[in-house]
């Protein structure tokens, strides 16, 4: 046996052993019966200490030195190992010390933050909040630190990307939000009552899996379920799931869900089928993942065209709801832009305003320059800042998210380049599919899927998140593609005057 | 760490990864989308390999010889070491290679046999079975043989058990079930056409949620979801699944199926918490296992004192159906005996007949007494002999199970067995809870939960099989007490002339 085949069969164990903890997860989000959750923590920590043991033994460090620099692999064959080596390196680097005690503090943290959350009181959660930061302040110096801490941990979740790139990334971006939401709220309100009458359960769920039908995700090879939260889960790539949940009061809830989760779900049913448990058959990276998912919320779910084609149909489950909404109506009662306290429940604009406020507290956090006691403080005056709103609670503050309970510094970013890589990438998509927008009208978003598949799902991990980028919209990340779209798209609904910047 | 603690948490750590097994293959039977089939055998495959090594790995063996024998430990840890060393002697035997190649042919077996049955042509699955035979007999021989090669197999369903005693019960069973059912045969039959009449989808759901909670099946601690065939499926001490089937034409098989699977998993609800995956958290064996979930079944659930409670319940939720049906012709009817070709769907005396034939074709196959090729032809014969029933297909007749095809060989015992124990087990509650069955007419099985928890399940593994029944009943097994049930039950139901056997 050569050894890229050994290689492979180890890789291809390891990702067995991930997708059988992938499915307690999933179950765990679905049919854990309530008495279940302490032993299903425990087995999944089982499993995943074996992943770990797997990925960082002797067996797969001895296959990655033979294999690395062998110049009979083919193109692809060498990247996956260049990948699995770099994986490897960032995995080894902790010691399974470290990682316990790492866990512990998570485990710690996570049960003080939903006592906290329940008590809406700060302070329940602040110590083991501390301790996480300490641990993670900690890693960042064992893993090694370039420029700064946080720089360490942001390249875990987005890897390549530093505090330096996306520092004016963000300014950029706030600096362009933040006058055209307070352009937006100097505007009359679109009418939206019409969202929030009684939607029928039975009948969301049917729309919304005639929808993923629409978009070409494939239930023969995936499922959808309904959570709490709504995700995405691979268990192999024949087997891509998502979930959704149902508001009786708020259809959009689960359309938005549906169309987001669908994007992520395409994308993972479209990587190689032959690269299982290889870095080919994975997705690029958090943001861009993040990307093919509010590329199809954004850019097709919240558009004209799209609606033009969909409205009649949830008309025909809904007449009542919907009498006398016109194409126009609907389309600006779903697009109404509010401030808000809540991050996922936030409009398109808003949504980046919350994510940038986490990413400039744990930045401050895990570089030392900001007290975990005082986050509350910052987190309040930031929104005032910001958005014009007052926190009036913890709960509905600081602790509104589970990310930073589960130790995830870093992971926010990622959110929101997601929405700027989308616009990017549509952006691209539409100067190089002229019918898409008719196609679109007509119910059909086939070539867009085609063109993804063809430019972006197939590649896997084959390009790093800027190369990718790159080769797709002929340029690097650039916000202004997200500004231009945003200012265009609410300028029209919200009857504003022109900013002197065109809009596309 | 003393010895027995690491021995515990490598027993705790298989169980763990046999948990994300068994949950794949609840799954696999719920929820798995058609296309993520083969994948998700090969996840199966890899997780039991892992288990299979960890088992019988050279830290097991090393941990086993420094713990036989040792005087330090508890006579429940002394007993749970005496059995892991006496599953680990019997897996390890069987060579990696020989494992795998019995797998294959296993594998190949179940594809002929799903074509075989499709196609209604045995000779699509003869060589396939064949081969599983020739390799199970090679097995035998592997293991050691000490009157019989299918002894040895025996032994892996039912430790202990051996031909030489399972000869005698079932020529008993045979000869008191044939006379009975003939005797049977000749009155006139119940009416039952109103079982048959159609029961809606959701109101039978409900009605055997119903069920399971009266009998004390812990909902916190499991679920019950719907499958083709139900099954129960420990995940976790705290996690016990069963599953139903609903037939819109037939609510018994819904009814009989919640009150079955309600016993397997009180049972596994009712086994010692704190020995996870040790020997004394699990089941005293195959047989043990069926015996609780037929008790409920017969014992309980086809009684009349059990109807006097539910049928009022169950008019409430299908008035029309059941509209002038009174509580007798209810029990009349449930309680029909008839001959039937397929074992899943025969009544409580036909059922062992079905066993008693698989049990004898398997035995001469796998003793070399009967060639594969001819199994068919003596399938039938046996079908018309000991029933009256002409068989007119393989696919209804010997191709009707999957067992075989899964090389399963000595399994179909246990069932039959399980029927006798129950009744035994029964007839030794009875004695001791004078008030058991005005309970059960109140609707309350609580006494006999509880005598069943004290009794069997607080045991798990402690005492062999035939222990365990001479410790609850004061006799070994002893087929008389089910022909007693047997007789007087359907003496009463049919007006049947004594035989001369007094009836309790």
């Amino acid at each position: 046996m050569r050894n890229y085949d050994k290689y492979v069969a180890l890789m291809g164990k390891i990702a067995d052993l991930s997708h059988a903890t992938g499915l307690m997860h999933w179950d765990t989000e679905i049919y854990l019966p309530k008495g279940a959750s302490a032993m299903r923590s425990r087995q999944i920590a089982t499993l995943s200490g074996i992943v770990h043991e797997q990925f960082t033994g002797t067996e797969m460090g001895r296959l990655l030195d033979t294999l690395v620099g062998d110049e009979s692999l083919s193109p692809e064959e060498a990247r996956n190992v260049e990948l699995t080596k770099r994986d490897f390196d960032k995995e080894v680097k902790l010691s399974k010390d470290f990682v316990e005690k790492l866990s512990a503090a998570q485990s710690k943290a996570f049960v003080n933050w939903v006592k906290a959350r329940k008590a809406d009181d700060f302070a329940i959660f602040k110590d083991s909040l501390s301790h996480v930061v300490t641990l993670r302040r900690e890693e960042a110096s064992i893993r090694g630190i370039v420029d700064e801490p946080y720089d360490t941990l942001l390249d875990l979740y987005e890897p390549g990307l530093t505090t330096a790139e996306l520092e004016p990334v963000f300014r950029e971006a706030r600096d362009g939000i933040v006058p055209l939401i307070r352009q937006i709220s100097e505007h009359e309100q679109p009418d939206k009552t019409f969202l929030h009458t009684h939607y029928g359960k039975d009948a969301q769920w049917d729309f919304g899996i005639d929808i993923l039908k629409a978009m070409g995700y494939d239930f023969d090879r995936g499922r959808q379920d309904v959570s709490a939260h709504p995700f995405t889960i691979k268990l192999s790539p024949t087997d891509v799931r998502v979930t959704t949940r149902i508001d009786e009061n708020d259809f959009l809830n689960m359309t938005w869900s549906c169309i987001h989760e669908g994007g992520h779900a395409l994308y993972e049913q479209g990587l190689p089928q032959d690269q299982y448990g290889l870095p080919l058959g994975q997705s690029a990276s958090l943001a861009i993942h993040e990307s093919l998912s509010r590329l199809w919320e954004n850019h097709i779910g919240r558009s004209k065209v799209f609606w033009s084609h969909w409205l009649p149909k949830l008309k025909e489950r809904f007449p009542d709801n919907l009498k006398g909404i016109d194409l126009d109506t609907f389309y600006r009662g779903i697009n109404t832009i509010a401030p808000n306290l809540i991050r996922t429940e936030a409009d398109e604009l808003h949504y980046h305003l919350h994510v940038i406020i986490r990413y400039e507290i744990e930045r401050a956090c895990i570089n030392g320059d900001l007290e975990v006691r005082d986050i509350a403080e910052t987190w309040n005056r930031k929104y005032k800042e910001y958005m014009n709103v007052d926190v009036p609670s913890a709960a509905d503050g600081v602790l509104q998210d589970v990310h930073w309970s589960h130790a995830s510094f870093g992971y926010f970013p990622t959110y929101t380049l997601g929405s700027f890589y989308a616009a990017q990438f549509f952006s691209a998509a539409q100067s190089q599919l002229p019918d898409l927008e008719s196609g679109v009208r007509a119910g059909d978003t086939g070539q867009l899927l085609k063109w993804l598949r063809e430019n972006i799902h197939v590649h896997g991990r084959m390009y790093d998140p800027k190369d990718l980028c790159i080769r797709i919209s002929g340029k690097p990340l650039d916000v202004r593609d997200y500004l231009n779209y945003a200012r265009s798209k609410f300028s029209r609904i919200y009857a504003l005057e022109s900013q002197g910047i065109s809009a596309n």
